[in-house]
């Protein structure tokens, strides 16, 4: 059920909604919006009466909700969340750029990119000390120690931190040193850990799954969310098909399918999404260019030394190149309306 | 094999090794490029020995392919080809637009959209009369009478017309009213109708298949090719993947995957990628950034009334705004280099 | 429309009946069924009045066919069609075996590989004449001399041939020398390749396109029945999906599926659905676990200097084994009820 | 690295072996075979000689290993791998048959369900107590109340109990509960929880990823060996596609896939694979007579009811009859040979 309050609504009324719906044994979901405040019930609200609701000061209409997701809705929010982490913002009117090596592998190393990323005017800095590998041999990351390095970073050159975490241990680690707490494509229904991360205090990056359907990727937001955590930003990195000429098929209609359904920002990855250093560049642009909120891109200072996706990492003069361009893009397209 | 000439080969001597690979019982493709021109052969040429070419007057070097494409292959031009329509081109600078409806219903429809599409600055007209349908029992075009409305749009508008053969019979009608010869992705891999587009006198517009692989399309184009006709334009229509947010999924990576083997241009096409009216847009702007060569859209005066892809088709409205967003990311966007 | 007349209706009211739709403009298929004959209309007859028919003697019934398919489905005739090509059955009560190797190389070959066929009790022989090859390059079949070799296979050891036609006039060639005529995956939505196999006397066995829906695949078949040939064999040959571990994916759900909607009979190919020698027989077993009316399986006398498709054709032995083993699941399995 | 033992080694020497690697700060793992014991290394053997291990008694050969697994690898352990539990067996001569309700529901339910299993000879009981659900709202199991009325089953009847655990919490009590730990698809690359369950002394019951290729579903359960824990089984249950007639596509092609590479167990899930109760018993034949080691069945008492799955459950009776002849394939298929 949605609680949709009215425009004058005051401070109290919310609050007093928001006691019934506790008292009843229900959760609510405050979202404020531009014009008006609405509550997402959740909580098996299946079989609340809505005239509970409807007599109540300041509100302005109950209405059960059939879909089966109710908190990452255009129902319950018609304008775009804007995600603000600190003095910078994803969603709004400003591209997000995340920059960054796949793998933080020493203080050097990043440094050298973190210069590069500052020097772009990106806001955000990625960088995995857990990562998530196919081989139980292959490199995993620094782990805290890599976390301690991103956290320098972030003194030295004022960049966001954006990291993943892939299990309970290393989520608490990721909110005491980074700004932004990923949540993997190999992750995207560990259902364990996206409740977790709905009871951090950190923005959710939430990358779609392999083979994830528009539905499957915004329930699992919803599951963030019907925790309490409504700063959920989506990525598109691609999907599996029998392609073969890309690691993985970059599947940009579902920027406008989102944005059809949910007030969440959209975010693409054309480094996972294409796997190939040379394709980077023109699926970024055409990312931005079919209404993406920003890009997360993966930089190396040495690609060819990388520990883990050299294959598909910029040099700093490519990931320059890259952001000149998604700009000039960014600034002749029409703001994408929502809806 | 491929015969590179000198730079400053004679007219003679090109023509003295063509007539040379001929009397092998071989066949020769000579194609000028912008400093040499390079001679494919195709024929079986497993067994010739380089040593017969190496010494005719004007060659430069005799080089044997390991690939399985001879013809579509930057060794052979490492240009990109640029088609000449009369005085329209699809592959040089200008960003080529073909707009017009899935099919042909009346002259009063088709010269209502090609109106529009005339005043958009746009050079092409796409329409189908011979419309392949899933179903035996779905309208399945006008046929010729299609054609002669074709016929008459050119004249009234100046617009020149790319339009789909499905047979042999089709493509004797195609060469009659229309410019370019359109195969649709169904028939990509009908190597019967491929070879018939291969000795037509228009260029051919061929659609990738929705499960075709890189090579396999590529190898498409190589069999019309391989029957003397250069003028091929590949189109990316969208795969079928378990996506089921759009029809199908446009995947845009097949574009610089494309410039990286071929100097053929492709272009893009957002109506059958998506299948969804409200994604046209958003991935025809996408499919420029990723540096398409061209767009084909399908619009229609009363989208809601058309008796095939309705769906998808644009409003006269949405496409001008189409054509104004997209002119402006191209301008923006560097030239993509080939290769 | 569907007419199902009454179960003691004689010749001549059927007769009627037909009459009565042709001078309608529309065009009657009836097919006989166990119990009854049921009468297909096909022509638009979406205007209809059912009442037009109800009275006509020997009518039990006129029913509105609101799906996409009129001729391949159950609605039409509720026990399953079997196929008569001479004195062998596909569809029937016996397991069909098609054997032979991917394209005829030469009489030596086909004889060596007919002779192991035969001996194993299967009673129809596959083999390639014209061969749709993904590069124009590569060994394209014998055409008509192959289908000579394919005739005297037929005199020499009795076995009824199957082989594809690629166009029309190879449709013509095989109707001369063949005994079913094969459609490929490629060809799977050639229109004009369909309706004229639906013109034509012989069988046609049908494979899968490499994505077909199952919709697309029933549409296909009805697309040959429309034109009055309703003796079509469906035949599964494996998607096109992104695991790499099989050349194709075979969709054995597929035989239940069509079961549920279709009287056509459903045959497998495990070459093609694997490509690759080793998965031959266990993926054959599976097929006939899952309910397959038979078997395609390429077999080769010397399976390493096949012409095209070697990695999966078996050896003699090979084949003999598999049959074994087949015939003992088959007769294990209850007959698997129609619906 | 690999070191093959003597067949006539000592337990002595197999002892002293594991000691000198271990004190080379690698990790042992020795896997008695059927004719000699061999011993994977793991913990960054790259750099270490092979003649540290050719001259200690009692070793045969120390091979190098390039491929990516090491441990799950028929390099290692030529022989088929035999689970034992209790008195049953998964990957020996006799079919094991899972069977049980997708979810506990209640005491009354799973002793239904539990009573036609034991009745049909299977000897493993299925349900789950912690339910994986796309959507947050649904009914995610009754949690250890479901474990207990499991351990309950076990007293009742005897069977062994297969259930799935969603991360470190509910693998302790999985373990305090049942005999078989699952791992579920949407899990396969939760690496925490994969190695988690290599620290384990159940059995692990591991499912293929909705699009895992082969590689990555053995290195998954490569993460679990290299933890210690050498009881691993295979499940394949399906894989995303474009085809729609069924939930996922079962991929049987994938038991011999693995079967030639490693000598872990398969077993086969058709309630998941096709999602659909009508497909679930041909598609169970299929996976025995492919070779399959194994089936986990959904059975319940009044599917209809059921509050998770219900459509793809079996009703007993059906249950029976696929037992029955699920049986009388196994039977008459040849043993399939190992590699």
């Amino acid at each position: 059920m949605l609680i949709v309050m009215k425009a004058d609504a005051t401070e109290r009324e919310i609050a007093d909604v928001v006691r019934v719906i506790t008292e009843m044994g229900l959760r609510p979901h405050p979202l404020p919006g531009a014009q008006r405040t609405a509550i997402g019930i959740t909580g098996n609200p299946g079989s609340v009466d809505t005239s509970h609701f409807e007599n109540l000061p300041g509100v302005a209409e109950a209405i059960r909700v059939s879909k089966p997701y109710k908190l990452v809705t255009l129902d319950l929010k018609p304008e775009k969340t804007v995600i603000k982490i600190g003095d910078a913002t994803i969603g709004g009117d400003e591209l997000a750029i995340i920059g960054g090596p796949c793998a933080i592998e020493s203080r050097e190393q990043a440094f050298a990119v973190a210069e590069a990323v500052r020097r772009s005017g990106a806001r955000f800095f990625r960088g995995g000390a857990f990562k998530p590998r196919t081989s139980p041999y292959a490199f995993q990351g620094l782990g805290e120690e890599g976390l301690k390095i991103l956290a320098e970073v972030r003194e030295a050159f004022g960049l966001k931190i954006v990291t993943e975490a892939v299990d309970e241990e290393s989520v608490d680690l990721v909110e005491r040193y980074g700004d932004v707490l990923q949540i993997g494509a190999r992750n995207m229904q560990n259902f364990s850990l996206l409740r977790r991360a709905g009871r951090s205090p950190l923005p959710v990056l939430l990358k779609r799954g392999l083979s994830a359907m528009l539905d499957e990727w915004l329930l699992a937001a919803e599951y963030i969310m019907s925790e309490g955590n409504y700063n959920v930003i989506l990525c598109e990195r691609g999907v599996r098909t029998f392609a073969q000429h890309t690691r993985n098929t970059l599947d940009l209609a579902a920027i406008p399918a989102v944005r059809r359904i949910s007030h969440l920002p959209v975010v693409v990855d054309p480094s996972h999404g294409t796997g190939k250093n040379y394709m980077v560049t023109p699926l970024a642009r055409a990312g931005v260019a079919a209404g993406a909120d920003g890009l997360i891109i993966e930089v190396h200072n040495q690609p060819e030394r990388a520990l883990s996706d050299g294959a598909q990492s910029l040099t700093l003069e490519q990931y320059d190149h890259l952001v000149a361009e998604v700009r000039a893009i960014h600034e002749v397209i029409a703001p994408a309306p929502v809806g």
